[in-house]
C-alpha cells in the first residue's frame, strides 16, 4: 500500500524538527512540493535543507504548480474551497504519476499541520474521489503559536482559563465573546491596533534568522509594530507574524 | 551568568523530540526534577530516558519534592498560585544549591511549555524574589493538543474559523462562545456528555504506548468513552486525555 505522510517541520528552525519527522522524512522515496509559485524563498529553503540533510539518496522530488489564489476575495471560505480543490487535483496528478506501489511519498508542512493548514483536507478529498488509493499519517511539529510563546517565555492560558486561537480578520470584526487570552494568526490588517487595552507579544518570521519580536500594552507599542512589520514586509516581500493579545478584565 | 532551560519534550513519544531539545539536554549540567512524588510513572520514565540517551556523561540529577496539592479545591486560582509559590521555593533552594556559576540547568516540560504548564511562572516568580539570579530559555514542544490532532489526522480549526483551548471544569459550565471547536485539557468529569450533539476525537495518553482513541458523535460514543476512561484510570492509577469537540451550525 502506497503511503503518504505530513510531516510538520516547524515554525522556521531547522531545529525544530523533530526525531518522528526527521525519520519519516529519511524513509520517504517521493517528496511533493506545490508551492514553487511562492516568494516565500526561506520557506523553501528550509524544505530543500531539511530533505537534503535528512532524506535517503536515493529520494526523488516532484514538484507541482500551486494554482494561484485570489488573496483578498469577497467570499473567503468558498475562495478557499474552490483552492483546495484545485490544489488536490495538482497533487493527485502528482501521486497518480510518481509514487510508485509501497512506495512512500512525504509533504513537509509549515509549523504543525493541524493548524491553518489545508493539507490533510487536501488528501480526504483526493481520497474521497476515490481514483486513487493510499494510506495517510500526520507528524505534529513546532507550530508558530509555540515558538512564539516560548520566544516571549509566556504561558498561552492563565490558570484554569481558555483562550482562543483566530485570524486577523476575524479579530477585525471585534474581541472574541468568553476569553482574555487570544492568538491571532494570519493578520493582514493589524487588527491588533483597535485593542489598545491589551498586551500584545508579538513576532514575525519567528525562530528564523529574520525574527522580529515585540511586547508591551497595544496603546504603547501598536505604532512601532505597524511601521516594523511594513517596512519587513516591503523588504522581504512576504510576512509572516503572529501575536497573543492579554487583557485584564 | 548561570542559564536554566525550560525544555519542552512532547506528549509522550520519545521521538517527538526536537533537535532544538536535544541539543539544550545535551549541554546541561544539571537536570532539576520536581514531581517524584506524583504515581505517574511513564511520565518520569520518559524524562529518565531522555536525560540518559541525550544527556551529558557528567550530568547531575537533583530532585525535589513537589509540595502535595489539593486536586478539587473550592478556590481553584488561589489554591494553584499557592502551589505555584510552594513550588518555586523548593526549586529555589534546589537552584542556589545546585547550579554552579556558568552552569547550565534544565527543567523538562511534559508537551509544550506554553500549555498549561506553571513552569514559565514559576520561574518569573523566584526571580522577583531576587535572592538568585539566572536566565533562562524556553524550548518548544510537540503538546498534546497537536499530538491528538495528529493521531485523528484532523485540523483543530475549520477554514478561516476560530478555536478555542479550555479546561473541562470551563466546558461544565457550558460550550463556549463564540466558536464551534473546541479542544479540551484536564478534564477530570467527562464533560464532553453534556454536548451529544457535537463531533468528540479524544485520546488518553496519545502517543504512548497505552494510547487510546476513539471518535464521532458525541450522542453515540458518549457512553463508551467513559467507560474506557474510568476502566483506563483504575487500571493505570492516574490518565490524561483531552478531545477536541466539533459542533456544525
Ligand atoms: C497558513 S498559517 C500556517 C500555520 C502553521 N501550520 C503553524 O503551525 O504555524 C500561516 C500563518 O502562521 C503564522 N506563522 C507561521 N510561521 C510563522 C513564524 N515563523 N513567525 C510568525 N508567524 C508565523 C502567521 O500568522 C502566518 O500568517
Ligand atoms: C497540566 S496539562 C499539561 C499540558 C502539556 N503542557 C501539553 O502541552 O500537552 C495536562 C493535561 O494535558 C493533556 N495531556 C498531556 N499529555 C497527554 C497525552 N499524552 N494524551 C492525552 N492528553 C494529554 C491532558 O488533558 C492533561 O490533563
Amino acid at each position: 500500500m502506497r503511503k503518504i505522510y505530513v510531516v510538520g517541520i516547524g515554525a522556521g528552525d531547522p531545529d525544530h524538527l523533530t526525531l518522528q519527522a526527521a525519520k519519516a522524512i529519511g524513509r520517504t522515496n517521493v517528496f511533493f512540493l506545490l508551492d514553487k509559485g511562492e516568494a516565500k524563498a526561506s520557506l523553501v529553503e528550509l524544505r530543500e535543507r531539511l530533505i537534503k540533510h535528512y532524506g535517503h539518496p536515493h529520494k526523488r522530488i516532484v514538484e507541482g504548480r500551486d494554482p494561484d489564489r485570489d488573496r483578498t476575495p469577497a467570499d473567503y471560505t468558498g475562495t478557499v474551497a474552490d483552492w483546495r480543490h484545485r490544489r488536490s487535483l495538482v497533487l493527485e496528478e502528482l501521486i497518480t504519476e510518481h509514487l510508485g506501489d509501497a512506495e512512500i511519498g512525504s509533504i513537509l508542512v509549515w509549523g504543525d499541520p493541524s493548524l491553518y493548514d489545508s493539507t490533510i483536507a487536501i488528501l480526504e478529498e483526493i481520497l474521497e474521489r476515490g481514483a486513487v488509493d493510499f494510506e495517510f499519517e500526520v507528524v505534529p511539529g513546532i507550530s508558530s503559536v509555540s515558538a512564539l510563546a516560548a520566544k516571549h517565555r509566556v504561558g498561552l492560558n492563565r490558570v484554569g482559563q481558555p483562550f482562543q486561537i483566530t485570524t486577523g480578520r476575524r479579530l477585525a470584526e471585534g474581541w472574541p465573546e468568553g476569553v482574555d487570552d487570544v492568538v491571532v494568526m494570519l493578520d493582514a490588517q493589524h487588527a491588533f491596533t483597535k485593542h489598545p487595552e491589551a498586551d500584545i507579544y508579538w513576532g514575525a518570521y519567528v525562530s528564523t534568522p529574520d525574527e522580529l519580536l515585540a511586547c508591551g500594552p497595544v496603546a504603547e507599542v501598536a505604532d512601532e509594530i505597524v511601521a516594523t512589520r511594513t517596512e519587513a514586509r516591503e523588504r522581504h516581500g512576504w510576512i509572516m507574524d503572529t501575536y497573543l493579545l492579554r487583557r485584564n478584565r
